[in-house]
C-alpha cells in the first residue's frame, strides 16, 4: 500500500468517525428528551422488553451488513449503559 | 409524554441506531483492507501518533456537537480495540 493509498483509507475512516460522533450526539439528544419525560412521569429508566427487541433487530442488521453481531451487541450495550446512567442522573436530579 | 410521543422518539432512536450499525460495518470494511495491507507489508497494527490525533479531533467534534467528550473517547477506544484485535488476527493468519 502506498502512502497515498493509506492516506485515502484514513480520510475515509475520519469521515465515517465524524458521522458516527454526530449520530451519537443526535442519539443522546433524543434519549435525553426521553429521560426527562420518563422522570417527570415516574417511568422506569429501562424497558427490558424494548431493549431486547432493539438488540435482536440490530444483531440481524449487523449480520446483513457483514458486521460481527457480537461486536454489534457489545456496542449497543455500551451505548445503552450510558443512556441508563444519564436517565438515572436525570431522575435523581428531578426527585 | 403520550404513548404516541414515546413511539415517535423510539422510531427516531431506531433510525439512528440502524445508521450507526451501517457506519460501523463500513468502518470495519475499511480497516479490514488497511489491516490486510499492513500485514502484507509488515507494518505494525497500531500507529500511536495517528491514534492520538484521531482522539483529539473527535473529542473536539464531540464538544462542538454537545456530546460528552469523555464518552466519545471511550467509544473511540472501544472501536479501536476491536480494530487492533482484528489486525493482530489478520497478521497472525498471514504469517
Amino acid at each position: 500500500m502506498s502512502d497515498d493509498e493509506l492516506a485515502a483509507y484514513r480520510h475515509s475512516i475520519d469521515t465515517v468517525d465524524a458521522a458516527l460522533v454526530r449520530l451519537l450526539a443526535e442519539r443522546f439528544r433524543i434519549t435525553h428528551a426521553v429521560g426527562v419525560h420518563k422522570a417527570a412521569h415516574g417511568m422506569p429508566p429501562v424497558d427490558p422488553v424494548r431493549e431486547q427487541e432493539q438488540i435482536d433487530e440490530l444483531r440481524q442488521l449487523a449480520t446483513d451488513e457483514g458486521l460481527d453481531p457480537d461486536f454489534c451487541e457489545k456496542f449497543v450495550h455500551f451505548v445503552m449503559d450510558e443512556v441508563i446512567r444519564n436517565h438515572v442522573r436525570i431522575a435523581e436530579s428531578s426527585s
